[in-house]
């Protein structure tokens, strides 16, 4: 044996011990106790940190011991079951455990050769989950197109743009540059992500047209058609349609069914993003979310916003593959190999923005084995049901009103006491530690949004979220 | 306590101990004793699994048992002592605990206020590199600009395009859309990354012109001088320029402290990317590797790399933080908040594609903290002086020659007998499983690739490689 710095095997198995009970501990009973929302003042983290670095190694205790000293009173508990804010980040142990052998394997999948188990066992899961969520046949591997693990919807959306842009130019634009005035459609309440993957593509965000909502926060299909209408008339290229199933702001649903012919029809490339709300679709009850659906050329959701698989796991599918890859695809000497050439094989990186890639499929395999399609069912149809129990409160309390429709795991709610008093409950609510919500303007007023998609937040913890809230806007009323 | 499919915790100990065991009996045996590349055929994996996903879910031990007798084949040991492909991407059990504990904690770090210790222990120390790299000071956060940590270098190369091609626009192409003729230069020995990049920027891949090389694959700083003048000549606006340091195919270095100074005249964008030279800055005798970085916009190397750090953890820094952010923001409501208003803090998702990203930063920390500088400058010593041993074996060899030169821990050579010589070679090395090597093609011939960089990596493998190649080489001759 060398010389060696390297941590020892016994010694990780202690430490790993050690970090595993911390974890458990966290999950199970601190996380619930600490403050949800950080009370770390700017730069305080920052201050406690040694200003260089160690010239020798320091042991692993020094280095949990300051986990808990330093950086844990500035976590955001994002597993905390009293967080409530945004779209859920939830994960689960099996997630954990995948997580874990991911970096223990350390293998690279940006080629099919660099890891045939990294290609094959991701395209089979994502072939699993077009029957879990009733997705077009179009989007299965052993038809058109497929599906790959993306680090987020919003990188989904941008390799959709992406190859949108491709095929609108006949696959041009990525060797001679953009040419020409082409435009593409949101609705208002689109993700910022769509914003800014139109701006990266060299589209230019003023191309974006944001087109007009109705009552429940869903883009009107009719104005879309009258916008593509106006750009034809006035020269540009019409190319590429967002439509978001599960709005940021309100879990709006847009009417894929009624977009998708259009898109169809002006030859548009429609996008579907379903990073939130796609989860729902396992329960049969709630697939109505995807009618439409076989319109659409590509479309995500994100199993690391509800479905216990920790960040980052988005699933991005097509519906022809070779528009994608002919968008991404650059092939320079040294990752030549027999299985590339044959074609036969998968090449993960040519469906995405890196060139690397870890071995994600593993979290996702073990939370599908673990809960099976039952057990993740069960718990989608228990967050739904306490969201709806959430809202039944709201509507029979005359202080408040809903701020959108609430149809799955979010509502959006306020006060009557209009847009400052909103502001203050949300302000009073967040700094007592004891949940976070976040807030979203909605027809031009401040609304306040409760989502519930953690792991661990039961009945309990809804009802606390709602008898806080009575409390607070009593405070203001007094 | 309400009905939940969830993991119990004295099951996740269970299940994770015995995973820690796996993972310690996979990095210190069983790694060694596997074919490093993998022999499984297209399909073999998705062969063996089941055709559609449990309902019900499965214990842990199935899991387990079938990553042994389903996955195992199908993967090639990146963290083989005998893996010399490509570059490395090394691991290390500090950096597992670290993404271990990231994947407990499940926070999302997208803005400052969504978990300030994930920002801030990533600011902290990225700055904290920027003194043991030997890095310019304008690199600091504290300075003018600052370091993020992004996935790969693909996307730091993507995200230092998108800053350079709105300063060159006057911050207008993000708004407007790319309006004119854009050129970008690097060397023909540039990643493909870079390639990627300015086609996903709309720039369009014709308009990256590509540098000739000198002997040593450096960009020949007079070529760039020459084609930058021709091409405003052409009316072409040059706004990039992309230099290597330690270039894929044979670790070639261009002359920064040449090329800096014509892209400052230039007013060219410089982004320096040295994903796997970057780390053996870290010794004070191979500094001179950053000679000239003052002239940088924007710099990367890649702890995934080269510093036992998981994939992925690339540390991307640019010297003005404004136009990167300037070209990355977008600022909806739903993600406004007091400290991102006060403009006192640092909103990580605006240097970068995504919006999400989890705390890399823990697994670098502990990785800093656990070998100390020395530690690290221990291991990345040990490994150039392995290669430097292999080289000197490859010369003293007349059936060989080297076919680059190898200043740090990549020896690029060659068999005498010709191209398919060479190849043959490789192929016969690679499917006995003894070790695993790429090639590259060096001056138009096939060169084979030795890369020396593995954590478990010790003389007795290189010795072994170098046996195994005079053996097949032996044998090719016979």
């Amino acid at each position: 044996m060398e010389e060696s710095r390297h941590m020892r095997g016994e010694a990780f198995r202690r430490h790993a011990h050690r970090l595993i009970d911390w974890i458990i501990d966290y999950q199970e009973r601190r996380v619930e106790e600490l403050p949800v929302l950080s009370r770390a003042e700017p730069g305080s983290v920052h201050d406690k940190l040694p200003q260089t670095p160690p010239t020798e190694g320091e042991p692993f205790e020094a280095m949990l011991r300051d986990v808990d000293e330093i950086l844990l009173p500035g976590i955001t508990h994002w597993q905390s079951p009293d967080f409530f804010a945004f779209f859920p980040a939830n994960t689960s142990y099996p997630a954990i455990l995948g997580e874990l052998l991911s970096a223990g394997l350390g293998v690279q999948g940006m080629l099919w050769a660099t890891s045939p188990a990294c290609t094959e066992l991701e395209t089979h899961i994502l072939d699993w989950l077009v029957g879990m969520l009733g997705l077009p046949d179009a989007f299965r591997s052993t038809s058109t197109g497929g599906g790959t693990i993306q680090d987020s919807a919003s990188s989904a959306s941008l390799c959709a743009i992406l190859a949108a842009r491709e095929r609108a130019t006949g696959y041009a634009s990525n060797q001679h540059g953009l040419d020409g005035k082409f435009v593409a459609y949101a609705s208002t309440e689109t993700h910022s992500s769509v914003i800014k993957g139109i701006g990266i593509a060299g589209v230019g965000r003023d191309n974006l047209r944001l087109i007009e909502v109705d009552e429940s926060f869903a883009m009107r299909p009719e104005r879309l058609e009258e916008r593509i209408r106006a750009d034809r008339d006035a020269g540009c290229v019409p190319f590429f349609a967002c439509a978001t199933v599960g709005t940021t702001s309100s879990n709006g649903i847009d009417p894929v069914a009624e977009i998708g012919p259009i898109c169809r029809r002006e030859g548009l490339w429609l996008h579907v993003d379903a990073a939130m709300a796609g989860t729902a679709a396992l329960c049969p009850e709630f697939r109505y979310l995807h009618r439409g659906l076989q319109f659409a050329d590509s479309y995500c959701f994100n199993p690391h916003k509800w479905m216990f698989t920790n960040f980052d796991c988005d699933c991005f599918y097509v519906a022809d593959r070779s528009a994608l890859i002919r968008a991404l695809s650059v092939l320079p000497e040294y990752l030549r190999n027999e299985a590339t050439e044959s074609g036969a094989v998968i090449d993960y990186r040519d469906w995405q923005v890196p060139l690397g890639r870890r071995f994600r499929a593993l979290k996702l395999w073990f939370v599908l084995r673990h809960y099976g399609v039952a057990g993740l069912q069960h718990h989608v149809r228990r967050h739904v049901e306490l969201a709806q129990r959430f809202r039944s409160w709201i509507e029979a309390d005359e202080r408040f009103e809903l701020a959108a429709p609430a149809p799955l795991n979010l509502v959006c709610f306020r006060h009557r006491g209009g847009d400052d008093a909103n502001r203050e409950l949300l302000d009073r609510l967040n700094r007592s530690g004891d949940l976070y919500l976040t807030h979203a303007v909605l027809g031009g007023r401040v609304a306040l949004r409760l989502c519930v998609g953690q792991t661990r937040t039961e009945e309990r913890h809804v009802a606390d979220a709602w008898r806080r809230i009575r409390e607070e806007a009593q405070a203001l009323d007094a």
